[in-house]
């Protein structure tokens, strides 16, 4: 039986780089074992004051946008110039398919060769909050191992794009080239949270529809809300397979950031996200202990319909519902 | 001094559609005394049987796309048809504007002089939850007093569309003509709330440039999220001055009833609409009574500041105010 880490080595291998340390503290930080938990965040806030020196990229697009073909390419390359690159995904769907992305490293095979890259599975275990909390705090553990670069990537499953956006400094949506008609099949409401897009596969004879594709979306980002105050979402092109145009990823990736370094806006959005991220762990904890309530429990159903079939006021509702947890445990 | 009416006379007078009643009624639902909330709720829970017989219609737009005259003309047409107008609005700013909208019902001058018609101004008191809640109350109240149209009105302040996109079943965006660079200066991330937008002021010179500026909604909200499944939200013209395209509102309002009343989906909004509005409400009371605990406000800054500043772990943040709350009172 392995012996279990002390805080200290966790911290001190994490700080060192230790490629196997490191792989025990996100195993560690995504355990859901009371006592794990409790060593990882000693551990997480050991680690804190050296986290924050990357930048955050979150990657989201349909399967067959090539994702990983991308991810492999761009990583090498940022690897190449120096940078060390670390591969998250946020998939809470991997328990059920056993990893719809990332579930073996074979798929981003350049890379997971690269001594300066780590590549991490979406880890498992249920719920999109759950699987968020743990991704979030794998990213504070590879910054402090000293990785500047983190891609994390997701696919449109659910509200797991809008989860990712809450994590990261730059969103990008990549997408498939195609005719108009195809533009539409892609997942509605997810390019209004994109700082950029890279319409993939723009090589041969694919090439004149990813322009006009590019041209649409930049059209219409035109009339969306900006995804970051003070940045122009843009279109782009890119391919893969050529490699033309994944260099142009990393210089909107920099550009952004240089922009909203200047602007304060990265930071806040950095501060606003933990903050809220507090927030809401919090108001998850809140609601598990009301509905964890005995007398809630066993009010809530008849409650919930007579509302739902108007016969009973919202107000009045949750008056009773409140007043029952306001109680106590009988 | 006035004598107060007892829960039996608010609830007869309304369902008689007595003005007067109706009007006590409303300013008793809108009150935050206490008192009169435990009344307001007795009335509300024996008017609820009587609700939910009317289509209810947000309709929102900036300042000058001309929303009273047109809800001016829209209401008085659907009155000569023999329905029974209310109009309402939400406007949280209207305590500090002295009403931005629907300040004076001189307004809308025709429909305020219609015996078939009630217009309600926003009612006042601080912020948007607590107008949105007043709002949906007095919605509750017209439909028991035999109003079958509602037009909720709101300007863009804040989250105010996302609030009565929340409260009906069909949301009217309003805008005005004019090039595609006036087109960007509205209020970005309403398009996606809109079943249907009227591009208002096709008279004239203007309306090349108002079919123009309908064409090019279309064509965007082909790539948009729907903002009701199974409903294509679509862009059409009208004229508050020569009266062309005001009937069609109607139709529109009519097929979208039609279609989601068939497909359940009109139900299912409101039903849904209900319970999530309970549990906002039971969220709410959680959160007050969560940051009303005197260790939790003692607390809390220095957390919030270190977690924003990345001294403080976010889970070990929120686990410790969860522990100062648990601890109960000192």
């Amino acid at each position: 039986m392995r012996r279990r880490l002390t805080v200290d080595e966790y911290v001190e291998g994490v700080l060192a780089a230790n490629r196997t340390i490191l792989a025990q503290a996100i195993t560690l930080v995504e355990s859901n074992a009371p006592a794990h938990m409790e060593t990882a965040q000693e551990v997480l806030n050991r680690l804190l004051p050296h986290t924050g020196n990357s930048i955050r990229v979150g990657i989201t697009g349909v399967p067959g946008a090539g994702k990983s073909t991308l991810i492999d390419m761009f990583g090498t390359m940022l690897c190449d110039q120096g940078h060390k690159v670390a591969v998250l995904a946020v998939d809470p769907s991997s328990t059920v398919t056993r990893g719809s992305i990332l579930g073996d490293k074979t798929r981003m095979d350049a890379l997971s060769r690269n001594p300066r890259a780590y590549i991490r599975p979406s880890p498992a275990g249920g719920s999109l909050g759950g699987v968020a909390r743990k991704s979030r705090e794998t990213m504070l553990v590879c910054e402090a191992a000293g990785f500047d670069v983190l891609l994390i990537e997701t696919v449109g499953v659910g509200q797991s794009e809008v989860t990712v956006r809450s994590m990261v400094d730059f969103f990008l949506l990549l997408m498939v080239t195609g005719t108009g008609d195809e533009l539409q099949t892609m997942k509605k409401g997810v390019i209004e949270l994109a700082d950029a897009i890279f319409v993939n596969k723009a090589d041969g004879a694919n090439k004149p529809l990813a322009l006009a594709t590019k041209e649409q979306l930049n059209q219409m980002l035109h009339y969306l809300q900006p995804a970051t105050e003070g940045w122009e979402s843009r279109a782009l092109t890119c391919s893969a397979l050529t490699g033309e145009g994944v260099g142009d990823i990393w210089s909107v990736v920099g550009e952004f950031r240089e922009t909203t370094e200047k602007s304060g806006m990265l930071q806040k959005r950095r501060q606003t996200q933990a903050v809220a991220w507090m927030n809401s762990m919090v108001q998850d904890s809140l609601y598990a202990r009301f509905y964890a309530h005995s007398g809630v429990k066993q009010a809530l159903p008849a409650i919930k319909q007579a509302v739902a079939e108007g016969n009973l006021s919202v107000t009045l509702a949750a008056n009773q519902l409140m007043k029952i947890f306001e109680a106590g445990e009988p």
